[in-house]
């Protein structure tokens, strides 16, 4: 049999064959990594053209592993948008780092699940003492509990479940939300704030009603003035004020909270306050910039991702709070094939989902492999780049800065002084587009007061200055191109 | 810069450093592999342990990449639990497999989010490609929708929150459950049903109360008459019954729910049903087993786990709905800066997390690895070697099996006539212990009818007879041993 046999019908591979399909595959992934610079960002493919390549039934008998390799060339790559190019600037720019890819390698290996400390030691005591090594870089108070989930939705609903656990006078684990009597429950956000504050709240069953949008002032922060009317109004009418979810790099401009201020609303009003630094958190290793990070240490739980902009691959996200004993509170469930007698940390507790991978190692092998000092060069290099493509987009008239940059992510449009606001929205949208489509960056767009806006978000460990440098020449000639054709005339051009 | 010279400070590895730890790395996880038998399955360490050999700070300097290995040597393999290990038959045995683990290597280096189809064509669409797959392998209904997930916790939140949706004359997503004259809802499940159920359900916002456990009969299967009577009280008393949840393959013994005359009362009742069949769900790849599954046709959603019985690592778990309309009407959510025109799926709208993983090529090359054909003969070689252990068991006046054997997993308990229950408790709990800690295999128990019950779960590919044969002598002498001096000295001895 296969203890005996390593080469089994019934077992896995043998340590050889791993070997051997192993190291196809780390050459396949270091090509893939040293043509990445080639590839066009974003594949010209349309919806169903991957699909149709993949047969309808899974194979009846093996296939050897260079089929597989081959398909991922053949297949695969052909429509995959490239996270990890040096022309990604969409959404946020992130890596999936060498080290990290390594470190989940390993994870896979392990194929533990720290559910409890029992059910495998080193997941649970590597990745707490990864939270150790964040609160200690992001100076981020010493006693505060954290774990990593998967994603920042993932650690928002969580913040929002504490909140809702900690409300005096409700026992919402027990009775649920619509217990006679009990209020209903509100979070306010900035209207700038990321959809997984609201999708928590749907998820949590206090349903849309009980999520409201604060206005934001001209720098996309939230109005601290307004929240604090809202809140009152509220009261009145009936409603429970729950947590205040403020955010540090919002998505679209990566604008600030005024978190100082919103902290003694929430201390006046007893709300829960949720600090979303998903982003920009990282930022915090730079001690130039811990200004933007002012009033953290008041905050009742706290987001910040290292599969973005901690070179981590996806997924990892960094959830703090306060209160670990609430948050257990809400979700603490054993049982009995799952209780120990140890006293030990058993994450499961703390969460929603029983299954928790190994996520702590590539976390471990990023920063080692880097170390502080470069984990802030890099973030570093990030920000002294986006200041560049800034700089170049306010001297030229053909362009306009749309919002602060206080990190690393450019919000711009184009400018065409003859053309109303929707052939702006147009040709930015074509702008965005059409260097998109020539392959050199992944250049996506927002709205911001109701207008099309370009934004360069720029995160990844390739991106260099001769990248920007042709990203910005490329802009320039869209720009001039579409000013000779039009719009409208440019989009068809295009189909 | 990095671009132009591989080795900038500021950026990642070049391709060749990636190659030179890459290779090593895959050498230390196929010597891993290799000497699994030979460690022990549970370390023999205290809380806090791994974390005192961590420092308390990252380096502010970069560390060589063959300290990161000699460190999983040194502080992580002595405290990890082997859930790869052939002797791992705790909780539910699973795999890793080396197709599985290359994927995620490979997953990692894309590092895509799959949110939109749009975010990377080939991530979505390989995805439901594979669920394809697994709707053929596992006759399941080809018109259903599925995703991957990261946990069947997950799955079943999604379920339980597409139910809610649901519901006729509510509308949850917009006013979440306490409106005005909205009812109470309650979800039903047996006592033998998984936590996440409840905790999905304390998740959703209904409450513990909300989620009602029914009884089960002496094979461990949901009691129907009591589900009915529950629902007609319930619905007398007010409630607003809204889903049950059937298991296929319970998490203490594997039982197997009734679910054809569940999804009766589902129907006469309008209950939203969700089969869970998180662990057992792959043996639906053998026709024979398909008997097991009747009924499973008419569920409103599904979940099945490849990472527990289909050889996947941790995490992936395929969440089936006939509603893919409902669920995307409870999640959908799309801020500016993920607004696209194409009318391709994206499966954000289909969950909780925005960040989305490419989990579908572990699926994929562990599916061609083995063909459909090699699956059933491992998952065929586990029942078998589950039937031995149970037959020898039952042929052993020192030993029961505690509950019928329908899949992988044998429920028994050493017998000591002489002993009162407590005593017996007792005995089984340090019997289960002493295995372990041989090194052999992790036996953890449960308890069923109120008794400590030891589970042996096979559905590692490196268990094979040899090992169920070691950890059957270990039980018999460890029996001997223990009815020789007791539970009570033999504790005292073992500290």
């Amino acid at each position: 049999m296969n203890e005996r046999n390593p080469h089994a019908p019934n077992g896995d591979w043998s340590p050889d064959e791993f070997r051997e399909a192993g190291l196809a595959a780390i050459e396949w992934v270091a090509r893939y990594l040293e043509r990445l610079p080639e590839l066009p960002v974003v594949p010209p493919v349309a919806p169903g053209d991957i699909a149709a390549q993949i047969p309808a039934s899974p194979p009846e008998d093996p296939e050897p592993f260079d089929r597989l390799l081959r398909d991922l060339d053949e297949i695969v790559v052909p429509g995959v948008t490239h996270w990890n190019h040096p022309g990604f600037l969409a959404y946020f720019g992130i890596t999936g780092s060498g080290p990290g890819i390594l470190g989940e390698l390993v994870a896979s290996a392990f194929n533990t699940n720290g559910m409890l400390w029992k059910s495998s030691p080193s997941t649970t005591e590597v990745e707490l003492a990864m939270m150790g090594w964040l609160r200690d870089m992001l100076d981020l108070p010493s006693d505060w509990f954290g774990m990593l989930t998967d994603t920042a939705s993932m650690s928002t609903f969580l913040a929002l479940a504490a909140a809702r656990e900690s409300v005096e006078g409700m026992d919402v684990r027990r009775e649920g939300l619509a217990a006679p009597g009990y209020p209903r429950l509100r979070v306010y956000a900035s209207d700038q704030a990321h959809s997984s504050a609201e999708k928590a709240c749907i998820g949590l069953g206090l349903g849309q009603v009980g999520f409201v949008k604060i206005p934001v002032d001209a720098e996309f922060r939230m109005r601290a003035d307004v929240l604090a009317e809202q809140v009152a109004q509220d009261r009145a009418a009936g409603w429970r004020p729950l947590a205040v979810v403020a955010t540090i790099g919002t998505t679209s401009t990566t604008s600030i909270d005024p978190v100082p201020e919103i902290a003694d609303i929430c201390e006046r009003e007893s709300l829960w306050l949720h600090v979303d630094g998903a982003y920009a958190g990282a930022a915090a290793v730079l001690p130039e910039m811990r200004d933007a990070f002012r009033g953290l240490e008041r905050a009742d739980s706290y987001v910040m991702n290292p599969h973005k902009w901690l070179f981590v691959p996806i997924d990892a996200s960094a959830f703090f709070t306060r209160h670990g004993d609430v948050l257990r509170r809400a979700f603490q469930l054993v049982p009995d094939y799952l209780h120990t007698t140890d006293d030990a940390v058993n994450l499961m507790d703390y969460g929603l989902q029983l299954g928790r991978r190994f996520r702590a190692i590539k976390l471990w092998w990023v920063l080692r492999t880097f170390g502080v000092n470069g984990i802030r060069e890099r973030i570093r290099s990030h920000c002294r780049l986006a200041q560049l493509l800034a700089g170049w987009i306010e001297e030229d008239d053909r362009f306009e800065v749309a919002a602060p940059v206080p990190f690393s992510t450019v919000c711009f449009r184009g400018r065409w002084p003859e053309c109303d606001e929707s052939e702006l929205d147009r040709r930015n949208e074509l702008l965005a587009e059409r260097v998109t489509r020539s392959g050199i960056a992944f250049l996506a767009h927002t709205r911001l007061e109701g207008r099309i806006t370009i934004r360069a978000a720029i995160g990844n460990l390739r991106t260099d200055t001769s990248r920007i440098e042709s990203v910005w020449r490329a802009l320039r000639s869209t720009h001039d191109e579409i000013t000779r054709v039009g719009a409208t005339s440019a989009q068809g051009e295009s189909r």
